[in-house]
């Protein structure tokens, strides 16, 4: 089973030795960094919603997102997969091309060197992430300061906004009638579904922040709001977010009109959250979303965070509220 | 919960960023390797017969041993863990030592970078382990050739012994009765449980092997003859393992004797088996087992491995046989 699968990968440029052997061997230029996530069948993803492509897609967007916040650049993963017994080998090829095609999309280079395949009750997938560094410093969560201005690169609340509409349609649905309405769905919201099923992070605006000079970045992935917090306290600043800034960069994505809530709340958009020195404008790519406003002492969580003036919770979704805001029951 | 697990683990020597940001930052000299392996409760474990610093030990342990195959030493891993809702946090807690345990006693310098916790319907882990081979060159599996001695450094045989007993204990025990049993099975088969259940790889023989001018090196994981035969195909020769040699090396370890069939089909073992070319000495701690006859046709997979003069099969652990062999029903 497991050649039918790494017959679906394309090698990693850094590799010197691929799988097969006890290690993957990897060049390696300046520091690594390393990165590992896990999703798991049901508390992470469904196999409703998610075909293996989109699933293997997902799984690579989200670890290489991490390595791009460090303004290092993705080099390989290693993917353990484990697997009920019954699980057609077709899944399992279908996961390792999306796993492919994200690299070869996403990070030019990138590419999987190892990993393994096991048993397992639900479907259970383990990647870590290895990027370089070339030299440059990693950019960190902590070294926002005053007076910096915020900025924000990929989509915002569109991979919410998905999960939320696919929600509301499992529990519309009557079972049989799931493979049409998931159609219906992907045929009304393609860009909202696509966000949350196989999201696009701008994977090399991450080093080309650290060129410009990002004093602070982070992978968003909770939410714009709880991610900021986490930014906001690990620098010791405050963060004021520009409410006309952020309706006038992501109001509407990819044509699809996108709520302020769905933005701040929203959830697994996998951008990047930078901070830049006054005066340094951050590379194209990136907007402005509002400045970094003065120290805060630790335990001031309340206001770390601010929406123009109001302070801002650390609310992340919620997959109890239907989506859009009035629209459900 | 993550910090209480957090607080059981030392810093990596390597590590310039730890847990906490998108990425740990590792300095690495020379070419890094990398490996990934999931163990997941019932194929891979069960929690009545390993505690949560067991498991962690043997999760760092058994990668530990695939970085030191490949002539390399390991700097960091990362762990991704997974369990059901309601785990007590004391199992995470003894996880966390038992990892960090074997990195300081197998690994010196080496710890845990990253991660992350979540939700399975099973206890699942999976680690990456990373490596450094500071300048040198990685030994392969394919370096083989006719004319090297073949040799061993670790347990042989023990780690098998000790599945086999609790594979034994558990069909005979009533339930009520574990505890006592498995406390009886410590008592008079502490080598073979702990070979079992919190294995201890020579990981510094792994590098020594390469300096020392290794020609092909691989982790035995799932049993010297499977593992042999691997390693035959690999590098495109014949190899003969001498029982001589092999009884007098391993047949009593740690005061246990074990059986030259538990030696050739235990598995688990997680040794080296590494072939040298003549005239160079195996580093201390290596056993010479046997030698590399000459090469092999792909094809010739039935004569690629000989025990003495008599082809010997790529068999390994059988779990529906009792051990040791004559003692089953």
């Amino acid at each position: 089973m497991l050649p039918r699968v790494l017959r679906r990968l394309g090698a990693a440029a850094a590799s010197e030795v691929g799988p097969g052997d006890d290690c993957a061997v990897l060049r390696v230029s300046g520091d690594a960094v390393v990165t590992s996530d896990t999703m798991i069948e049901g508390p992470d993803f469904r196999l409703a919603w998610h075909d293996g492509f989109e699933l293997g897609w997902k799984l690579a967007a989200t670890n290489l997102s991490d390595v791009a916040a460090m303004a290092a650049t993705p080099t390989a993963l290693t993917v353990s997969l484990a697997v009920p017994h019954d699980t057609p080998v077709v899944l399992l090829e279908r996961i390792a091309e999306g796993l492919d095609a994200a690299c070869r999309a996403l990070a030019p280079g990138c590419g999987i060197v190892g990993g393994d395949l096991g048993r397992a009750p639900v479907v259970t997938a383990a990647v870590t992430a290895i990027g370089e560094l070339a030299g440059a410093r990693p950019v960190l969560r902590s070294g926002a300061r005053p007076g910096d201005v915020l900025a924000y690169a990929g989509e915002l609340g569109l991979a919410g906004l998905g999960l939320s509409l696919l929600f509301a349609e499992a529990a519309e649905a009557d079972g049989t009638a799931h493979d049409r309405t998931l159609g219906e769905l992907w045929a009304r919201h393609p860009e909202a579904l696509a966000a949350q099923l196989a999201p696009t992070p701008p994977i090399p605006l991450g080093p080309a922040a650290g060129r410009a000079g990002a004093s602070a970045m982070m992978d968003v992935s909770d939410s714009l709001a709880i991610d900021a917090h986490r930014l906001a306290r690990a620098s010791g600043v405050r963060l004021r977010l520009d409410r006309a800034r952020l309706e006038a960069a992501f109001g509407r994505q990819h044509g699809a009109e996108v709520p302020l809530e769905a933005m701040l709340t929203g959830g697994e958009d996998h951008g990047l959250l930078a901070t830049f020195p006054e005066g340094i404008a951050p590379p194209a790519g990136f907007a402005v979303i509002g400045s970094v406003e003065g120290s805060a002492a630790t335990g001031a969580a309340e206001a770390r965070v601010r929406l123009d003036e109001e302070p801002l919770e650390a609310r992340g979704w919620d997959p109890y509220r239907v989506w859009p805001p009035g629209s459900g029951s």
